[in-house]
């Protein structure tokens, strides 16, 4: 069964689930960040999968850069999986804009998360609620 | 015409060529940092692969994580595309060990680089002609 690690439930806000992958939004309102975990259980790498959720992993992924790009108006996506700390494989994909708090460096360990409040959250609900493709399931908290 | 952005030029060592991406070197011995760039012109994001190269990158990036896993003995690997720099796309597949310069924190930005001696990198491609698949052609350069 799917369990999501403990640090990355308290670090973020579900926002739903993508046929593979919980969709999760990092609690730093610095940067649009979110992050993929494909619901499977103790896969820490990439290569874990099996082929056909590497391709959905990526699909999804790919697919969510786009629609991120021009919703949030992105100048870059980063999109990574490291998960030295964290080791449940998960994927970041992050809205990048050349006035951000941590342009041009990664934003990991650059500055304090930085916690959304309602409204912001409800906000980008709404702008997803747009642009997520209909396989997307939205879940509340 | 594929040209290579004059940066990672600069910062890395050429190994081959996958059916679609260049493999380099990152010229920084704290770390088995190895960076795919697909031989298309113009592209910056993911998502403007077309889908068959899409999946090919994908194909090539998780192949290489898995062969270097064992081959150079990683606790984890790190796979990011990031480009707030070098706007090229170029997928990172970087060897992490939990006794290396950085860890648990990303790479980037984190210590100056070490480069390599000639020994080493020889070193390096001789491991790698173990583990890399037939269709992989070592450049020299």
């Amino acid at each position: 069964m799917f369990a999501l690690d403990s640090r990355l439930q308290q670090d973020t806000l579900t926002i739903g689930d993508f046929p593979l992958c919980r969709l999760l939004l990092s609690n730093d309102s610095n940067y649009p960040w979110f992050i993929l975990v494909p619901r499977r259980d103790d896969i820490s790498e990439l290569f874990q999968l099996d082929v056909a959720d590497q391709q959905q992993l990526w699909q999804e992924t790919t697919a969510l850069a786009e629609v991120l790009k021009d919703s949030f108006d992105a100048d870059k996506l980063n999109v990574a999986t490291l998960g030295n700390v964290v080791s449940q494989l998960h994927m970041h994909v992050i809205v990048r804009k050349r006035d951000d708090a941590a342009w041009p460096a990664p934003v990991w360990g650059k500055h304090p998360a930085k916690p959304y409040v309602a409204d912001q959250v409800e906000a980008i609900r709404e702008r997803l609620r747009l642009v997520l493709p209909a396989d997307f399931t939205f879940l509340e908290g």
